[in-house]
């Protein structure tokens, strides 16, 4: 399944694109926040939600009255970004200083979910910000589904872009007597915070505690 | 300084957004990665990069042959997002669970910066990313200053979207055996790896071990 397109197409640094499913599909799935873009009266918008894959598609959901939702049903061309920080590049100049990362920009027009899908939908979005929640939280009512809004959007113009490594000098510069090299980032989970009004017989799931 | 336009009001939950300077200021120095959403041949873009603040001012830096800061260059409306995850909101039910996140909206239009504010944009940049470093580093030569852009936006029409605290469930859901909290995230940093050119004289500066 080739995802490239010429507005997909890397131009920068043609050596970090990649255009494979199997490439974007596994950056997708190590994230659960993105980023989608859209236009309303010829301003760009970007908002942060969260999302989920399941195979080809993309699902996210918000309120059935918030206007990103309402814009985005609608079909408009959309952008969704995924983002994952992986480190912080020191080289010996500002200039060859960089990130490390792994991020997928893909393009399209969402739709509506029909209403028989919508609860996998939700899901799939749910499983894939923590997976195993699902099974153990209350369902959603007629009414909670109704005043949500899923979309799906196909994954068919997309590209991935990736840095990894260390810094690349000029060769001039690896003589200076600078500290050169990568700073690891990740997003990590702290300790759960119990809500006040749980009882103390509920342990915390494993979960949870894997999310760690 | 009012931030707040029709374009920036938060229409779903009002009650979470803000627009004092102050608030809008402190998220974004709390990250050093943004999306940057603008429109070419009526497609959306969101394209993940650094930025660094002074004032009122935001600064964004890439290689001058970029098509992203090529098109942001010509003045064209932009939205600059800035998100930081700071938990998994874990309620009783899908429907009430939620992020905690701190959020920034950004919109406007970039133009160059002046020649001879090119390298103090770049120290912006750079000390955001991670504070310390830039004077340790080789400076930039007028062929890498040439070679690379950096736009300033003015933070004029901007709003911030903040969550915090645990989940607030339907009151006949708190009777249910279902744990529920908040799981804090946070993006840490790990180990420093050193270059492999590095000479094992040279230690880990005070700036990257504080950055843990």
């Amino acid at each position: 399944m080739p995802l490239k397109s010429p507005r997909t197409t890397v131009k920068r640094l043609p050596k970090r694109g990649r255009y494979d499913a199997e490439t974007v599909h596994a950056i997708l799935d190590s994230a659960f926040i993105c980023h989608v873009g859209f236009v309303a009266h010829g301003q760009p918008f970007v908002i942060p939600t969260g999302f989920g894959r399941d195979g080809d598609t993309l699902y996210i959901h918000g309120s059935a009255v918030s206007r990103t939702l309402k814009s985005l049903a609608e079909g408009i061309p959309m952008c969704l970004t995924v983002t994952i920080l992986d480190g912080l590049v020191l080289a010996r100049s500002g200039f060859h200083s960089s990130m490390n990362y792994r991020s997928v920009v893909v393009l399209g027009n969402a739709k509506p979910v029909a209403p028989e899908k919508k609860e996998h939908a939700l899901v799939v979005i749910s499983e894939n910000i923590l997976k195993g929640r699902w099974d153990e939280i209350r369902r959603p009512t007629r009414k909670e589904l109704n005043g949500t809004t899923v979309l799906e959007l196909p994954i068919e113009e997309a590209s991935a872009k990736i840095r990894t490594g260390g810094p690349i000098d000029d060769e001039e510069d690896y003589a200076m007597p600078i500290w050169a090299g990568v700073v690891p980032l990740e997003l990590k989970a702290g300790k759960p915070i119990p809500d006040e009004r749980l009882p103390e017989s509920i342990p915390v799931p494993s979960y949870v505690k894997r999310r760690r």
